[in-house]
């Protein structure tokens, strides 16, 4: 099943620039691995934030917010999913 | 998996007696049928307030909104679904 | 460009059942071609409501405003975009 | 009386992890206390927070608040209570 | 247990008057019965609307939504509770 | 005139044992003479969370603002304040 | 004591322009007889919107609720009212 | 001085097209009036709502109200002004 | 032209006593100040809260701007602006 | 395609005058450039607040997003963007 999921990047402004280096190279690598296990499909910056929107395919929410709970940024990050139906339009195409 | 829903009943108040009957007594029907059939596991009213939260479980966001849409009131309902997530201490006791 | 595009229909819950139906298989056409010309790309339902999230391409929003004014059930759609930005890992991707 | 509690974990991130370790620990314990006194009866996770819903039992609000404040991450947790009716639905069956 | 409930009236302003005279004079002889029951303990106005603020006692929720639906207003308030626990100053005064 | 005020407590999770007690103590005993100048009529909890809903009777706004700044706690507390007027089920009774 | 009152006309847009002026007539006659009284202080309205915001002055909410219900437009104005002190700045002046 | 104006249209859903046409090129006109005025100084549609964003020139907050309200569409449009102060950056251009 | 200025102040608590007395006694010097050049017309407290509601005149929104921001508290305050018209009634009398 | 944007300063109460200004000097000298560069169109202040609100045009919402973050002050703004859709009446004349 499909999830909306919203995120707002809470790092405090005075983190170290070396953490923050650290802390967005390890997200960047844990998210490249949600995609390739098919968990994260699309990802999108909301503008002019430090925030994404992201569309997350797992099977139940459980499992969803163990792989959210896995990117390095977790404590940071502000989240907000909405669990989405697939459209019967796109059931019949 | 589990859904929590909220559901705020906007049938205009001055709905005709045999109507809001009627459609009281079809929508109890079809919840008892939810309920044999697994979907509907608790039912709550929010007192004071022509609203449920029912406690709902389904395979997927999907079935959850045709087991919805099947009640006889919903073209008057307001509803909010939230999908939860089982927590640690259920799964492992 | 991509948009989020959140979309309530409030057709009035009394609308006559043929006027109902008249309305969304004209929708579904509509959104048929919207589709064919690559301008919806995913559409889900929010479950329990009479309520869409849908991914939309369009040149800007102008153009987007034009495509989603053009569904014959527009007059009644509360609808909310959101702009989004192509996240650097799918751009380098 | 059943009430429904969401609970959001405002716990610093920047808390070391032995003492979030021991406080989680602790929670669980009493959590579980909780749960053999038929106090708490249903815990969820929110998927993507380090928030949960539950469905307590109490006999009146005075003693939900005694359990809540009983759990040792209480002076960080961010909690909403909802006193919930019994539906008549399941007072009959 | 006692109850905060607000309650705002949504009768439409364009009520014919005699209908709006017998369902204040019903309202106020419902409350009147449910203050001799000690359900309704206090109540006030909101200055500026036809809303009131009530202080109310009963066993538990349901017994509070009987009490509430009770009124001839009923179909045409907009009803919010909360729940409330005695204050430790007030049980040991 | 009454006035319902809520009030939600800010101080720190991480303040110290003996400063929480001593403010707590302070809190206690002015809260006790503002009883006895019959300022502070009841005092409910909100459960779950370190808030209170009184109801406080005072000359006008500036004596309630007066006694509400008496308390120790006050640098810490978020305060509501509602004027509320008598209802007229009251005033005839 | 001074009351800050928002008040928000609700009379649809479809009203005849005879009644909308009658009431509108009528309204400010009343509004007139309060500025005599010393209730109605100043007045002003909000930009672009059917909308005021008034400075009032009354004995207490109870004399305020009645002032502002003997407008003949009361039952389609959504008031909102904010009780202030006065501040020590002018109690000294 | 400069607005920012929001504004909603509510005209509703049902009015037959005649009368919606008829209140559009009455809009229209108006609208040109005010630019060629410098009252209206842009406009842009929120995308996918019947709704706009304005900036727009008076000389005080009552002449911006007697602008909007001189549009024919005014009885059905919703309206947020906000008044903006030109920034020093532009000042000293 | 005439604004309404809701004024929150975020002074944390634990500034020491001197700091605050320092910055309120700065604070009541250029408020007299304002009033004295017509800028500041009235001043209220909200009760039970360190904020205030005033009644400011000034040229233009950048005027009141600069004003607002010569108080000592400037960098503590949150401030909302409500710019007001001078209702019809008030200017013919 | 133009955005609108608004922006709230958070940068600390407390930040030492000199960063403080390092940040503004920095700030201007940016906005400068995109200004030279066509990307701010128009900047206001959002009187009593350290806000702005700013019409920028840019490519897409990358792009926008991009010029946001080129400013020094940009890890304490939090900013919200509004695509907006040329209006027709614009687009003709």
């Amino acid at each position: 099943m499909e999830f909306l999921v919203r995120s707002e990047n809470r790092l405090p402004a005075d983190t170290p620039a070396e953490r923050r280096e650290e802390l967005r190279a390890g997200e960047r690598t844990r998210a490249m691995e949600l995609r390739a296990e098919g968990v994260l499909k699309r990802l999108w910056r909301v503008p002019g934030r430090n925030a994404t929107v992201g569309l997350y395919e797992a099977e139940d929410p459980a499992a969803l917010h163990d792989a959210l709970m896995s990117l390095p940024m977790a404590p940071w990050l502000d989240v907000h999913v909405e669990a989405l139906a697939t459209h019967p339009q796109e059931r019949t195409s």
